[in-house]
């Protein structure tokens, strides 16, 4: 790594962490050349002060010449003796060496050397005196890892629940895990001390050589998931309140460049969470996770639903985002229901709805509640659960908003961007013709009792029932 | 802070920071309790290991027994009196200390006491021996600061620019910047370590006491950009790479929640970057940024726009984000332009025109070179300059739009979810009646000529013109 990357907290959360999991086959090896793209870095060449970080979390750290080929093998070599930590090898270095004109000088970061490739060439091949016992070509690399394919992996036993029974989409989470790790050995479970709010200490409890504990460190949480996901080495479930995992925005935004296959699960979300206040509410998680290519979201309103969301999630090759939810919510499919990635569902329908409501999650509930006392007073709405965000059901939405009367009303526990009304509404609106009210949360919620909040904060069956006269109106 | 929190890269980050600053009136209160949320903490009641990592990153650290209050008071003392280097008080203690059933016993994270509150209170009351000179009542708080009400910012000289002239409006930005602290004292710029890309360095070469370097360290930056803008102290703006702010969406989050008043200032975004490749190219930051409740999303086109953002940004009070580009742009506007939060722009405009193209940043000018073609071929487009994008300007939208035959293409330098076209269709979809195709980039880009990745992700002059023709057809 560079010297000036390691200003990164993410670098010490690794570092912690190694240490603390005693990772006696990690090698770090810091480029200590003193110079960041801008200026100098803050440590300079203080190769002790590197040393010293490092020994203090937990690592062998060991002060090299990084031009000195000898000394670096050596250090290597006590890397690979050492046991019971990880070794760095604090390199000091001159950015350029040798190239005349470049040497430890500023401003040459991320530039082409120009006029100067010439002269650093040359340089170069006459530092060349022994091209070694393999001559100048690396030996060839002997992949002799087993490699893996995945089977199709499946529930051990199929949803066993009661329509109507209520139970947290988070609990779910941990129980689906159990049912999936109970079919198939390569299923790995991370989290960061929320394992008993998350739920995924069931897993742990069942399965405690498949879970990693990563403390409060989500940046490299998601690093570890990465790593274990590599190569179809293992189905990685990595969860945490949906809020934390803002975080690690760039991991996971990394993650998706290099092809990561990892499953995120989130906790927690919405004021739906009541009392914990803001700044436990994930209330952009799905504006995050949808902007990630290729990556899958989910968000379950049941029992039965959440089983089968961790199944597809499990199976899917790349990234994919599941939210939870913290209070219990009532079974509303059989559990011979079937759902697919990008598909939705219609809960309520009847020849004359005059507008399609469009929940997920806990607003799924908000809606069926509305969908009741429209109903007594002779209004009907057809009521879609929307169960995957991203890839969003555009046939369906089209389906039903034109199937009622050209009106759809979203409703949502986040903010009004980047989550299902956005999404919702840009898929309709590439056809026209159907009108979409957004219901979102209005402002930064305080803490509350959840109904009081959704209430307050406009999502309730109520401010539905309200939306859905209005666009009546 | 939490002893379970030092897990967090962020806190190392500021600790780095801390000391390089020699904040010696900063002092750290770290409660070692050893209980996480779902077990104990990686460290334990090890506060040696504590004190040696708080050590090496160049803090003064003490150990303390957390419940002596005179050790306490004590080792306070002792850091207001340290010089040049911050103090941590690694402060041992138990957590629920002299409560019966609860003292040092995990599963109390985040309880109420129940039945055990009555004992509880009883301890405590218990303990009170001596009320101090005080009572039990803190002494009340002087807030001898002068209140400072901030004036109507502006730039000392108004945009001269040349219509046609290119220049990228990151190198506006440091000009503006320069242009707004000439007239106003208490501007403060922050970058982290890529100023000479961000072009704040035109800053710091002009106002060095008002640039701080944060270094390769964004959590933290932010942080400290939130910190200076606390209590009306200072008109801060925040710079870096665009795509580097992902790193500490989590504190721009919690900063909204606290009525943070940051101007966020992001470069090198989209795929019009090319070579840096897309690990630099920011595809998802107006994503992020428009969850931010309350914040102003600003994309300029030109540098007369430019100047005018940055000028308004100066003037919010709240959370703005300016996204700039990395390639030199035409100047499209007359010097005397001028601009509004919430407000686009129409630059092309005629009676017949059959499509509304909304662009923004790089993408106007990929929208005026389509309006051209397609001209030519007989087809008018009206071309609308976004400028911001959040709040959208929804009147506009939906009267260019029914306008142009209830058609509106846009095109963004974004990924699809959560950008200029999501906002666009979720606006116009509230009154129905216009159809939005959106135009942005499908995929994960690799590195090239910027023209080239511009077509081949979808988003070039070219691209326009055919979602024109096709909407047409």
């Amino acid at each position: 790594m560079g010297d000036g990357e390691t200003a990164e907290g993410s670098v010490w959360e690794a570092a912690a962490f190694s240490s603390h999991y005693k990772l006696d086959n990690l090698v770090a090896i810091v480029d200590v050349n003193r110079l960041g793209q801008s200026e100098a870095t803050a440590l300079g060449h203080s190769v002790d002060v590197y040393k010293a970080r490092y020994d203090a979390f937990g690592w062998n750290a060991i002060i090299v010449d990084g031009h000195d080929i000898m000394a670096v093998c050596k250090a290597l070599l006590t890397a690979a003796t050492t046991k019971d930590k990880p070794t760095a090898l604090i390199a000091k270095t001159l950015k350029g060496k040798y190239f005349p004109g470049v040497e430890d000088l500023d401003n040459w970061h991320g530039k082409p050397l120009g006029k100067q490739s010439g002269p650093a060439l040359e340089a170069v091949k006459a530092l060349i005196t022994d091209n070694g016992p393999h001559g100048l070509s690396p030996r060839p690399i002997k992949d002799d890892a087993p490699k893996i394919t995945f089977p199709k992996v499946q529930l051990c036993e199929p949803p066993k629940h009661t329509m109507g029974e209520k139970i947290a989409t988070r609990k779910t989470y941990g129980e689906a895990l159990v049912k999936l790790g109970k079919n198939y050995s390569r299923i790995v479970a991370l989290d960061g001390d929320t394992k008993n709010s998350t739920f995924a200490i069931t897993y742990k409890n069942c399965c405690p050589e498949r879970f990693v504990e990563c403390f409060i460190a989500e940046q490299n949480m998601v690093g570890v998931g990465i790593g274990l996901g590599c190569r179809a080495r293992n189905i990685v479930f990595v969860s945490a309140f949906a809020a934390f995992f803002t975080r690690a925005f760039d991991q996971i935004r990394m993650g998706a460049i290099s092809q990561t296959e990892v499953n995120f699960v989130g906790s927690h979300a919405g004021c739906s969470i009541g009392e914990d206040g803001p700044s436990q509410m994930a209330l952009e998680d799905f504006a995050m996770f949808r902007t990630i290519p290729g990556a899958v979201c989910f968000y379950p309103s049941d029992a039965v639903s959440a089983e089968r969301a961790f199944e597809l999630a499990a199976n899917h090759r790349g990234v994919t985002f599941t939210r939870t939810s913290r209070p219990a919510t009532a079974v509303v499919y059989e559990n011979t229901e079937t759902f697919e990635i990008g598909k939705s569902k219609v809960l309520r329908k009847s020849d004359g709805d005059k507008v399609t409501v469009v929940g997920a999650g806990v607003t799924l509930h908000e809606a069926l509640a509305a969908h009741k006392t429209l109903q007594a007073e002779g209004i009907n709405i057809r009521v879609v659960d929307a169960f995957c965000l991203k890839p969003v059901d555009k046939a369906l939405m089209v389906e039903c908003g034109k199937a009622t009367g050209g009106r759809i009303v979203t409703v949502e526990d986040h903010y009004f961007e980047g989550g299902l009304g956005e999404g919702v509404a840009a898929a309709v609106a590439e056809d026209g013709g159907v009108k979409v009210h957004r219901l979102a949360v209005t402002g930064i919620p305080r803490s509350g009792p959840a109904a009081l909040l959704m209430e307050d904060y406009g999502i309730s069956a109520n401010c539905i029932v309200k939306a859905v006269k209005k666009m009546l109106a």
